[in-house]
């Protein structure tokens, strides 16, 4: 979303972090100057696609393989200016990502010597567990980078639920995140943010009553998502805490009433914060923005469904 | 889509379904014209919009308590044409409708009576299990029904993996069915259909190999959804069926080759067919239509994001 991305900058972000091209490209449209893809590109179509980008605006990307860096290095040939890449680190959460620090450094090195590009950092998505071996991980890659006489321009990590900590990291100068601008159950799972942090609910109206306990809402995995995240139920709905999103059909949200004192009646309307929000946004093709009761206007997810 | 509901049309359905009133919206815009939506639609805005529908298109919609019927019946007070209405009945899926063959009776009567709608029959979504279980409730309340001396002018059930023997329902006249459009791997796993007969796939691209056993795609859970419907793994790569896509972050999809004898490079396309077509689909502003390795052209998915 183009306000909150700008909102973000206004605030003191460095610049915004986009995980898809297209994405990129809605933001850049918008005038959003400093853009950070932590994604490998790869492709003819979409290397012309980053070429093009990087003319309007501070494009920075990321690789983990020298297959990655050899496409950016021939789209960027003679390019005006050349391209930032990172090279993107496996501490530990085992998506991707080179697997050692001499990995790391060898790719730093291949990147430095490719004329289309210039070495910008580390980068890591960080594992839930074992924060200290990650560290030692990119602490040790920049070591060994620095002497080969390169500089480590920055070492960007990521998440919200660590956002808290980002400062005692050692090496980190850089932070990604993203669902703190929300908040959702999972981040207050993570003690990461409270209830009346999260500012993203669904508003789902209970269209069926057909038990004693069970409720129906008509918010089912086309709003809320299958995304369980290792909740227990699919969303937390606002003023019935202790109700039981036990199941979601794609249109249909099942509630499970049996622990609720007050119960719903059909027509009533209920907030559900869900389990994560970011898929959610995703399936919308505008917010409303809402302070207390009033309605302040609509906001367009403008960068929904870039897929590609 | 609209294309895919006017040759459902044009090879013989009596009309479509759809879930949500702003996709019957949609397709009464391209034409379509006689449309069920098998769901309780409650509150002023919605009933208002549900009336302006019937007036441009052969509307029917169903209700499982009281109250959804009195709030039918207002709305449509002074209709032009009175409103079908079905009952519908919970015949084991634990959803929607009514829970006995009693109440089913009892809110056919209620419809009756009301002067803007016409009793139009049964309608459920019929459970995985027990399926005697849920004719023998169809069969009873449609007999208390007609011993009122009411017409039961249809009975509606549904759901793709039995389509193939809905001929033997002893009650069933009307069968609403979505996911054969395409099939799936649940269809597949259910023995509804083979793998040829799976028409929707997600071109993904291998992005990542940082290990041997593991490769990474640019299609994670806003792609192939995080829908498990009862599977192991987030879809089928057609090219490496003993790949297992174990994991899903929103743009990645993590992958476990060591089933693989052969293993994609990065860079190199895949496709995936999904646990679940339906709410992948959601997932699209459109859809590539393929012939062989030729494309044949794009197609909207013109209702998607019509949440309301």
């Amino acid at each position: 979303m183009i306000e909150f991305a700008r909102r973000q900058v206004e605030l003191g972000a460095v610049g915004i972090c986009c995980q898809k091209l297209g994405e990129a490209e809605v933001m850049a449209d918008a005038g959003l100057a400093d853009i950070l893809i932590p994604f490998n590109l790869v492709g003819p179509a979409k290397l012309a696609r980053a070429r093009a980008l990087a003319e309007r605006c501070a494009l920075r990307v990321s690789a983990d393989d020298p297959v990655v860096v050899d496409g950016l290095a021939e789209a960027f040939a003679g390019a005006p200016r050349p391209l930032p890449v990172l090279v993107e680190c496996d501490t530990g959460a085992a998506r991707c990502g080179v697997q050692s620090p001499e990995a790391a450094r060898d790719l730093a090195l291949r990147i430095d010597r490719a004329p289309g590009l210039v070495f910008a950092g580390l980068l890591t998505y960080p594992p839930k567990k074992s924060p200290e071996k990650a560290a030692a991980f990119l602490s040790e890659a920049k070591a060994l980078i620095e002497a080969r006489g390169l500089r480590v321009p920055t070492v960007s990590s990521g998440g919200t639920p660590d956002m808290w900590r980002a400062h005692e990291h050692p090496v980190v100068r850089e932070y990604r995140v993203g669902t703190y601008i929300y908040n959702d159950r999972m981040q207050v799972a993570a003690g990461a943010a409270r209830w009346e942090d999260c500012a993203l609910t669904v508003l789902a109206t209970v269209v069926s009553r057909p038990t004693t306990d069970r409720a129906i809402l008509d918010a089912g995995s086309k709003a809320l998502t299958a995304d369980l995240v290792g909740q227990t139920g699919y969303g937390r709905i606002v003023d019935y805490p202790e109700a039981v999103i036990y199941a979601l059909s794609e249109e249909h949200g099942h509630v499970d009433l049996s622990g609720c004192a007050a119960r719903p009646a059909i027509g009533e309307k209920v907030r559900v914060i869900p389990n994560h929000a970011c898929p959610v946004s995703n399936l919308f093709d505008q917010i409303v923005a809402v302070r207390g009761q009033r309605v302040e206007g609509t906001l367009a997810v403008a960068a929904r469904g870039r897929v590609r």
